[in-house]
């Protein structure tokens, strides 16, 4: 964004016309005007080197009003409150929201987000941890689009951000337990851990530094993959850094024909919906999950009104949702 | 589409220019022209009468390669599938999702569409209980564009369609609850129950005729609300239309300290994840939830690439999914 962009108006000027003609003259509307002056406007167009990019940003007309979400896995209820809280907020604004499903798959999501831009989205909301810095930048720098990045790494270095307290989080988890008198205790961490999430795990860890990481892959099956290296270690208390990872404990525990709290302690990360609908109630850190999204499409809309306002970062609380999946050690 | 579609071969002869030249100077490129022959194609244009909206179907590079999907809730595990199925289906094929969450809330689908189909989605894909007749009749036709209506009663006369053998679902749950030994069954329908949703009550009704029917809003809190009239009438078992509605009825009995299945069996609809991580897990009939939308969005696809091939009806089976929530009568 170095160099000076030639303005419309510049345009406008040598062509000696208005800037509404050059607006639609260069937007497909040449049908509607003499031939004449959609060569002068053509030809001050090249002389100057204006940009039909610029051009488009500029043009309130040309914007699609539609905005790119990228999430790994849309039946991940995190990822389902999220994209409904951005739509909401988004078709509120007169946005509509295009959505794609990366699948933790670092070239599906490469695929999807040049297939978004290729349809000229206003700007991206990117909820993925498996996308490279490198896909990213390439990517979304061409376009010139703005991008929030959630719940993850910040690899774009200049845009708005939205986060909740995930170091707090992880620390509230730490507390608990340690309250609660548990002393052996163990962190199921994602194998893609994303920034935010390892965030949560130094929250743990500043209580248990000495805990039990087990490496899992994010999602219910993953949860469950480790409850035998829990049963084996004889843990007392797991703190699961997302909810789903959890309920993949409780089902491996039932499995073992053991039992939530009374053979293990659990403690997930997120609060979705189905916490309360398990058996025992999972106690879980809440994000405000909606409200993220909300805030992320709002920080979207505010900058496309006004792109060059001043970065923002916002950072949301959380807090714990104790229920009954956490046992007093006697 | 009754009167006779005017070419654009008969716009390209009138004008003395190829087709390819019509096409591209009446889609935005006519800068990349002399003056004189955008005239000349603007001029057989007009005299003939072409239209713009009958053009942009005919010319490919005018799709947008964009699909509409309306859906009622995506926190809801059903629709977040569903909507994973169609996403991943579409994008395979080189379509994007735009994606809208109507809330159950008539008012908000309508603008939902509309949003939609002002920003020239080449198709739309609908599954939502509460958008009405008129709605859909009046946004879709004015469009011409093709629709699928998925789970609910179909509203468009011609279009393709794909559902699950509701009828037979609904079958399949009182065949094995009477096979279990219950007589005393209860049946939880949704207040803006879609047709298919009927035929899973009809199917039910079969073996059932006499069943205590309750309405409730198509949630977890929904299901959660009718237990108190369940364990009034000492119901023994109950044929939830959702999983929704059946984990809102195993949070309400623990409310109530009681068990399922000892104290009330439940069967509920969908199988969605979570049925095996609730404890006891959930026995249901199971729709292939996922493979509904990749069929939903592999109909739409062929669809767009020959407008006016046979419209195609798929029904996909449905099958019992056995696990511990419903007891045997002794």
């Amino acid at each position: 964004m170095c160099a000076k962009k030639v303005t419309i108006r510049e345009v406008a000027k040598r062509a000696g016309v208005s800037i509404a003609t050059v607006s639609q003259i260069l937007n497909g509307k040449a049908m509607k005007f003499d031939p004449l002056t959609v060569q002068k406007v053509q030809a001050a167009r090249d002389e100057l080197g204006y940009e039909a990019d610029h051009l488009a940003r500029q043009m309130v007309g040309k914007q699609s009003k539609t905005i790119g979400i990228l999430v790994p896995e849309i039946t991940n209820s995190f990822f389902s409150t999220l994209v409904k809280g951005i739509e909401e907020e988004l078709l509120h604004s007169g946005y509509i929201s295009m959505l794609c499903n990366g699948g933790f798959n670092g070239a599906k999501e490469e695929k999807a987000l040049l297939e978004l831009a290729q349809r000229g989205v206003d700007g991206f909301i990117i909820a993925s941890p498996s996308i490279s810095d490198e896909v990213l930048k390439e990517i979304l720098q061409i376009k010139k689009r703005p991008v929030i990045v959630l719940d993850q790494k910040t690899t774009v270095e200049r845009s708005d951000e939205v986060a909740t307290d995930d170091f707090n989080g992880g620390l509230l988890a730490a507390q608990y337990l340690k309250k609660m008198g548990h002393t052996k205790v163990a962190v199921v961490v994602p194998d893609l851990a994303t920034v935010n999430i390892m965030h949560r795990l130094q929250g743990f860890l500043v209580e248990f530094p000495q805990a039990l990481q087990l490496k899992t892959e994010l999602s219910k099956n993953g949860g469950q993959a480790v409850v035998a290296e829990l049963l084996d270690q004889k843990i007392e208390a797991v703190f699961a850094l997302s909810d789903e990872l959890a309920f993949g404990i409780y089902l491996g525990m039932r499995q073992n024909d053991k039992s939530v709290p009374d053979d293990l302690s659990v403690i997930g990360y997120d609060d979705v919906e189905m916490c309360r609908y398990v058996t025992p109630a999972l106690t879980t850190v809440a994000q405000p999950i909606y409200e993220l999204g909300k805030q992320a499409a709002d920080l979207m809309v505010k900058r496309l009104a006004d792109p060059t306002s001043p970065y923002v970062k916002r950072i949301l609380p959380v807090e714990l949702a104790i229920r009954g999946s956490v046992k007093v050690k006697i």
